[in-house]
């Protein structure tokens, strides 16, 4: 199988990038790579070879750039030019750490929407206290959503969970400001209907405080709300461990206790830690587009890579394309 | 100044309450309280005396009762008698601890809009990592807002922080997906251009991983997003809390570590507190109506009564409706 990755995206590109491609490609052996960037700063760190095709470009997307018109204006840009290699089928699939707005725009207007999907979500699968994890979708990819996009919503994670997670029968939460079937907004109470109706494991409405305690294997909601609730998680995990750091230094006595629970504080750390989980999918289209996470380090982007590679040889899109037109 | 209280309302009720009460008619000469619930009860923490006057009932809203049906139907419960009184005139402001749906429903339908006040808003203080706390508004009145609503959300916001918390000028944030002038929902951008052209010390977007830094003294969000933030921080900070207990007893080792940072721990626990911050007001409303932690203590409850004691010597429904008439 062959991904096409962008080299130049991300905060830590290309080099981690390239570090996480290299670990792939030591671990899958039938995987074989297109390389996007700058062919000497990329062979510096990952030569060519049979399975490893770079394609030299200079230019770069920005996570400055406004994200529409830079995939517009920069037509050789090496997130561009990835997307091209999956519509043109040098590549079954894609990876980029780069501007996540851009890579939306790109893998809409470039890869393109599979026939029937009304708007693609994005999606990553984030940490729950017992390690497990669950998907939640979508994280901003539709900021206006109708019920109708999220009941597709639905369909697409539970495939995912289904064929890659390898979740018999996943639970499918809506995501909710109470349990009760009669909360929420509109769209919700709308959706709700929509879920209930269905023949998905549909386990009711979840709250987005027990999203951690991992309420549901695939977790619903609109572009806005989930885009607002992981950036709450996010703020809240960071806020608490930055104030942990400065109480453990704040005395002689409360350094040598840290310095007693350093192992255990990782430990705590890494549970916390989303590069485990790989990057997020944007759902719906006609191929696999992964974003790693902006900040990836080798680990991150190799199990964003992997993922691309289970996307691919579970054949989600195709079995997403199903599931619709039987809908 | 008389203050009328539901003593039945809360997980801890009476005693917590009562407790909390008392303390505040130790440190408010002025303060008078109208206690509705069990007399019996009641007597037992708080005597009647010049200052407490005790109305007996036995009725109770429960937190498990559908809000707007159980105001409706229950006429002589604690929570409903404790509004008329404030709608009667026997009392200028309230507060309860017992379900806030039906708290808002009684505020509602029983003490009655401030004229020219579209939906009214429920705001609490939250935390921040300084100490200095912000106000978030609408966490849950109104789950289908609209730009208008959450102009008017600004507008009493500001005048309770400058009012009340006694700061010049409060910035006003929105929060959105992102901080640049043209991003979020259908919602977020009609509400951010009147903003701008408002008179208020608005300061543009803000992120909800940002809050508990404190990037605003008032933050505005429609009630479906403000509920689902409020809960995703609190999910986050319980179970970053749970994960860390279950670490610091796994070993003996990290036990000893945990016994040497204990009162650190303690002054990162308190950090969090919300009960330092008072209740949750009910903005909008002609008197002021003020939501208690469901789970108060007495220094929570304590702290929601002050509250309710500084909303009216500020006179902040009063200036609300000047300000909403000159708009």
């Amino acid at each position: 199988m062959r991904i096409a990755i962008d080299a130049m995206g991300g905060d830590n590109a290309p080099r981690e990038i390239l570090l996480g491609t290299k670990r792939a490609l030591q671990e899958f052996d039938d995987l074989e790579v297109l390389v996007f960037g700058n062919e000497t700063k990329v062979k510096e760190i990952l030569p060519s070879s049979d399975r490893v095709n770079i394609v030299h470009t200079d230019e770069v997307i920005l996570g400055t750039d406004e994200p529409a018109r830079a995939v517009r204006r920069k037509k050789n840009a090496s997130m561009v030019l990835m997307t091209q290699a999956v519509a043109n089928g040098e590549a079954e699939a894609c990876v980029s750490a780069g501007n996540t707005g851009a890579l939306m725009a790109a893998g809409l207007f470039v890869v393109g929407r599979i026939e029937g999907i009304e708007r693609p979500a994005l999606a990553p699968t984030l940490p729950t206290v017992d390690g497990k994890g669950f998907l939640m979708l979508d994280l901003g990819a539709n900021v206006d959503a109708k019920p109708e996009h999220l009941y597709q919503y639905a369909i697409m994670g539970s495939i995912y969970a289904e064929k890659v997670r390898k979740i018999q029968h996943p639970t499918i939460g809506l995501l909710n400001i109470g349990t009760e079937e009669k909360k929420g907004n509109e769209l919700t109470k709308k959706t709700f209907q929509l879920l209930q109706q269905s023949n998905l494991n549909f386990i009711g409405n979840v709250e987005s405080r027990d999203l951690l305690q991992g309420v549901a294997d695939v977790v619903i909601t609109d572009g806005f709300t989930g885009n607002m609730v992981l950036k709450s998680i996010e703020g809240t995990a960071m806020s608490v461990f930055r104030i942990l750091k400065t109480t453990l230094t704040s005395s002689l006595k409360a350094k040598i206790g840290a310095g007693l629970l350093k192992s255990e504080l990782m430990s705590l750390k890494n549970k916390m830690d989303y590069t485990e989980y790989g990057g997020a999918n944007l759902f719906g289209l006609k191929a696999p587009v992964i974003k790693a996470h902006g900040s990836s380090n080798e680990n991150a982007f190799f199990n964003a890579l992997r993922q691309a590679i289970q996307m691919t040889s579970s054949n989600v899109p195709e079995k997403i394309k199903e599931a619709i037109v039987n809908q």
